[in-house]
């Protein structure tokens, strides 16, 4: 199967995984940036017209999996595709995030709860007709999202 | 780098990149599946309660990429970022999917626009809150986006 290359890093005030804001959300504000590496610059045309990217990138300091967690917003283990713990089979993240602009290859943006070093995958235009279905229901989170730009992320996903 | 490994595979009534929809926007309705392998079914407690998810799957039939296309739904080269192009270099797809039902470790999904036989590399939840920011601007997509559910592919991205 297919290796992922990192096309750049993410820089972010995170540098542990303990006190993270759990998503976007509850990184309301906070920036950081996404450096691309200079053979995928090229890439970036036309990005800056874009007020919100997807960024994929790896969870590098996940290690392994359970099937079954207790999330950072509840207090029963679920599913592990019912939620977005780092932990995963194919230990890839998801952001979307606000970008406010880009210089050379580094991408300014917003609201990132990515932690600093992250190897940055893919970036991807975030278009609402595409990736914002509408009546939606969210199962075990609907109560405790209410809470969740709150929440910070405690120590149970270190190693 | 680590490697991809698949954890399903995704099954659609598109058997040829030719004349797929280009996104879920354009692919209302059509139904297929992910078939989740057995050893990771233990990870979809809890799925059932999100109406929508996002399936993180490869681009299998995609090989190499350039730093600039055409995307099907403009004429103007742009920057292989700003666009859903398959051919990337991470070549990872992203798309919101409705939920249907979950039987045994099949998903049966709707709003699908992914190749029949995807590998399938990671399911999460889609949560409004941390997926769907407001107040978007979206490029040189703006007017194009206004035909894009009525656009399919054609064969500019077979290899």
């Amino acid at each position: 199967m297919a290796k992922m290359k990192p096309i750049g890093i993410i820089r972010s005030p995170f540098k542990e995984l303990t006190g993270m804001p759990i998503q976007p959300a509850g990184a309301a504000g906070v920036k950081g940036t996404a450096e691309v590496f200079e053979e995928y610059r090229a890439g970036l045309k036309d990005l800056d017209g874009f007020s919100h990217i997807i960024l994929l990138y790896r969870f590098h300091r996940s290690r392994g999996f359970d099937l079954r967690v207790v999330p950072f917003m509840d207090s029963v283990p679920r599913g592990l595709f019912a939620t977005r713990a780092p932990k995963r089979p194919n230990a890839i993240g998801l952001s979307v995030v606000r970008l406010d602009k880009i210089e050379g290859g580094v991408l300014h943006i917003r609201n990132v709860d990515i932690l600093d070093g992250s190897p940055l995958l893919d970036i991807k235009p975030y278009v609402p007709e595409f990736d914002a279905p509408v009546e939606v229901r969210t199962g075990w989170l609907e109560s405790a999202k209410k809470t969740v730009s709150n929440r910070k992320s405690d120590d149970r996903f270190k190693r």
